[in-house]
């Protein structure tokens, strides 16, 4: 573990680039607090100019990253070396952390730290916008009343109701929980499938009764929605079998990764009827996603914008400020993804 | 007032052509306690043949017209005079009731009923999918997916989040109730316009701030949902002054009726950006409407689907059974519309 105290000023913290969502009353009451500066960077090449630069000013205690890292990348012990060994926290805006060298980081007594929780609400929005798309049928509707034929399009009157009908949560974890909170305002009776049960006071908070099997989930769901990580385990989680267990006229919504379903067997779902319509904010090889999804109309897909909101972003680029305010005021971080690695070799 | 008691005998009560969402169970309910039977005509000119036939058998006390009018029309004195002087309550699944002879109903001492609550929650879902459509800009990300373009066409991202921004309810009558509720799990602040401020435990409830004045709604809100009746006061109630008095950028839903906002002003705040977004499930002229409209990138239009839902067509079936049930098991229907009429000549 780390020393938060490295000396008696004020710790100076550097953000990589502006940030651009935080808000300047929030900047400056951190400002407030610690050495807080800007290195003006767009590119891999110019951070690997210029904080070199910075750091022969003076040691820094804490580096910032923002989302939106492509131009930076790669983040290469080249890059970040001049950090060190004086930097003790290395933070991001996002979620993932494969790009980041978080294992050469710890072994130089660097903590890195993740966004954790900023863009699950924002992802069950998107959950529950596709919800009612597929259910109400909005897209083939839109595109009868551009194509001149308003409402009369066959299969658009009566649309499907909510109300009375069970979502099928696969996934209760932060995104799962905010998205069985919002469907009940929808009247709809919510069930999920977890590893672990919720303890029971989370349970009736969110009216969510859980399946202790996948099958018996998707057999007794109208609506599935796919609110998992992606993992070993969950990779093709949703398969024939699955399809199999499905009630006829599923609605199936997707907003957590496309390889969790087996594409080759959905397009299956999709094409026999299995799977009514679908709703995706993912899909497998984003972007140069099989396009044949693109062509159906009983599939509404949205170019994976889950999490990219205002509020979102906001709450990404805070999350790392507030790593370092309570690294610096407590000596722990709120949410370190190298601790573990922290002295191996 | 017309008298529920004709004869001891069941009431016998008629259905113009089969109720296709009230439910079996619930119909066979109501067979053990009402002489029900169906009158198979999908026509005009079928219902203008068989009406009288039934009739000859006995008289009918009760008649029920379900949604979707148009092939029965018109509702004249002619088609519906073999029911009289026998019928004493006529019920009907629509809202509207322009199109059937109310008044001569009730010189005739026939009350007329309609729909009063069915379509109001479906209506409330379609402006919060509106809204979200709008501020996530879906229509668009849909496109972009479509075009091959992925997320990157201008404007994606990132989304405007609904949390902390105020909604601006004009009309808060059921309709603007539910959405009230609904808005509200998506950290959306309310306020409402409407001809009379609602009791305080109802602003309570709704968490609903009221506004005096219509422009002061206007000028504090992020997002304006249209929700009120259209009548001669609401006609073009949105012009020129109104959108002047919006914040630019304003998000403006739409799903009351088209002839609430001036078409050509609404056209000029969507060039100029005074209207960042709108979201229109009515327009003028439906369904031959403006097809400017149906141009425009920041506009997600919806063919008048508002309260056309599975669920919502159950509810006025049902509505048009219930009053037939309170008026013969009461004396007083639950919605008549014509009782003012009784007596007048």
């Amino acid at each position: 573990m780390p020393s938060a105290m490295t000396n008696t000023k004020r710790p100076r913290v550097v953000c990589l680039g502006t940030p651009k969502y935080a808000g300047a009353e929030y900047i400056s009451q951190f400002s407030s607090e610690f050495d807080f500066e800007v290195l003006d960077a767009t590119t891999h090449a110019e951070t690997a100019s210029k904080l070199p630069e910075l750091v022969a000013k003076g040691p820094i205690d804490a580096f910032i990253i923002r989302m939106g890292t492509p131009p930076y990348e790669p983040f290469s012990p080249q890059l970040l070396g001049p950090l060190l060994p004086k930097c003790k926290i290395v933070t991001s805006a996002s979620a993932g952390f494969n790009e980041f060298p978080v294992e050469w980081l710890a072994q130089n007594g660097a903590l890195f730290c993740n966004s954790v929780d900023a863009v699950a609400e924002a992802t069950a929005d998107m959950a529950l916008f596709l919800i009612l798309a597929v259910l109400r049928n909005t897209s083939n509707a839109e595109r009868s009343a551009r194509a001149g034929t308003w409402k009369s399009a066959p299969g658009l009157v009566p649309a499907r109701d909510p109300t009375g009908s069970t979502l099928g949560i696969v996934g209760m974890g932060s995104i799962g929980k905010y998205l069985a909170k919002k469907a009940a305002v929808f009247n709809l009776k919510i069930r999920y499938y977890n590893r672990t049960q919720l303890p029971q006071d989370q349970e009736a908070r969110y009216n969510a009764t859980y399946c202790p099997s996948l099958h018996e989930l998707l057999g007794s769901s109208d609506i599935v929605s796919i609110n998992c990580p992606l993992n070993a385990e969950t990779t093709n989680l949703i398969g024939a079998a699955e399809f199999a267990a499905m009630r006829d006229g599923t609605f199936l919504v997707n907003t957590a990764r496309g390889a969790v379903i087996d594409e080759s067997e959905f397009k299956k779902a999709l094409q026999s009827g299995k799977v009514a319509r679908a709703g995706v904010d993912v899909l497998c090889n984003e972007p140069t996603i099989d396009p044949w999804f693109l062509e159906q109309d009983n599939v509404v897909v949205q170019p994976h914008l889950g999490g990219l909101t205002d509020v979102a972003f906001q709450k990404a680029e805070r999350e790392c400020f507030e790593n370092i305010r309570a690294f610096f005021n407590t000596g722990k971080a709120n949410s370190p993804v190298n601790l573990h690695l922290f002295g191996k070799q």
